[in-house]
């Protein structure tokens, strides 16, 4: 019998090339877990991530799972395979929670539910202590003018023009459930939640409500963009760092 | 005339020398803001500390004064040399404040109180996002100890035995007016709230608050190190990456 395993993970993306493990670079998230499992059971075990970060971007609640069989050498108890992951993964890795789950149970096909947030710096230095976790743009922000774009992005759209993959052959459409935009000292905070994230789509989107922020584009072109379906259209895709994923709902 | 200036520094301790200038190293806080501050004047400017923190402290509110002559080449206004000071010095140091102030105020000898902040962190692993900002005891501590023994160090003490200078001539009596011992989810905070500070005195502190917090040592015990005098009697020196400066008080 095999035994599935659901994690909850917490990563400063600074130093990875992203998520997903990529040839024969081990410098991926899902690279350092694997090897650390198989380290743990003397075999190799696949981790099936709840979807991809990008090179740079961090995580607070990024969820995975993975599969040990009974025969393996490893005592089956989540919290002894947590201590283990803790002790041999790199500083900038932690696991969080590890569970015992249904067999069916997988992170990606499962998820309902993700929140993103961004961290925009609007004062001209970042706060020290920050500065890896918070994009730097140095530039006032008009929040009213951001939050009624954002008004327009809420809701079912084909979200195609907020997509940096030009070959995406499956659905662009997805649900944009909330965008929450909160003042914190001078720092911007954005938090998207929906069911499902095409790529680059959250730096995207940040970039495009940077703009409105500014006053370099109107709040109605942002529903332009979305009856364009157009990238180009769009705004610029805001930098890695200062986005994370929060969570990762199931039901 | 000369205009003296007074600033608040933040700055990450991580990978410098500590705040004073030593010998040919650049690798200090005091020597990034004398390069930046003999680019901006065109001769050298001494800056003058509200005291030293060793290699790997923080600091939240690090206070000091410099000197600048009417005949310098610079614009004599705060805020362009704030912007100035921040445009180029290093990402891990940043200016919060320049301000004017009277020709005979001194950093070091006008400071009437001074707060660091002591972060522990109890449980296995570090926070990804603190790590380089919290001291991995990965151990329960007894925060009822430690608040007993924090009493009987409140108040005007010699504190020799909590000094790792052993030629220290001056004297060794200070006050210290509170240590306020906080729990925030798995770390604990511990605040110190005093006239001065010996060298190594707070980490001495926090090494000897964590032992009775382990319970490797009685609460009594630290009644005794003040009695005692003796560096040998007191806790080990804990590291310096949980500790910052957070502020320095003028009347």
């Amino acid at each position: 019998m095999n035994q599935n395993y659901k994690m909850i993970l917490q990563y400063d993306g600074t130093r990875y090339d992203g998520w997903q493990k990529q040839g024969n670079t081990d410098q991926t998230i899902q690279g350092k877990l694997e090897m650390v499992l198989e380290k743990l059971v003397g075999k190799p075990v696949e981790v099936h991530g709840s979807g991809r970060t990008d090179a740079g971007v961090h995580a607070l609640g990024q969820a995975a799972n993975f599969f040990l069989q009974e025969t393996d050498s490893a005592d089956g108890d989540p919290e002894s395979i947590k201590a283990y992951l803790n002790q041999y993964l790199p500083e900038d890795i932690m696991v969080v929670e590890v569970s015992k789950v249904e067999e069916r149970f997988h992170s990606r096909l499962h998820a309902v539910r993700k929140t993103y947030l961004y961290q925009i710096e609007t004062s001209v230095r970042k706060n020290v202590f920050e500065r890896k976790y918070v994009y730097g743009l140095g530039k006032k922000l008009n929040i009213n003018r951001m939050r009624q774009a954002a008004e327009l992005l809420i809701g079912q759209h084909d979200f195609k023009g907020f997509c940096s993959n030009k070959r995406m052959k499956k659905s662009t459409v997805r649900t944009l459930e909330n965008i929450i935009i909160e003042e914190m000292g001078s720092k911007v905070l954005i938090r998207y939640v929906g069911n499902g994230f095409l790529y680059n789509m959250v730096r995207i989107l940040t970039g495009t409500l940077i703009e409105v922020g500014l006053g370099m584009r109107s709040v109605e072109s942002v529903g332009e963009i979305l009856e364009l379906k157009d990238r180009q259209a769009a705004g610029y895709t805001a930098p890695a760092e200062g986005l994370f994923l929060e969570q990762v709902d199931y039901i």
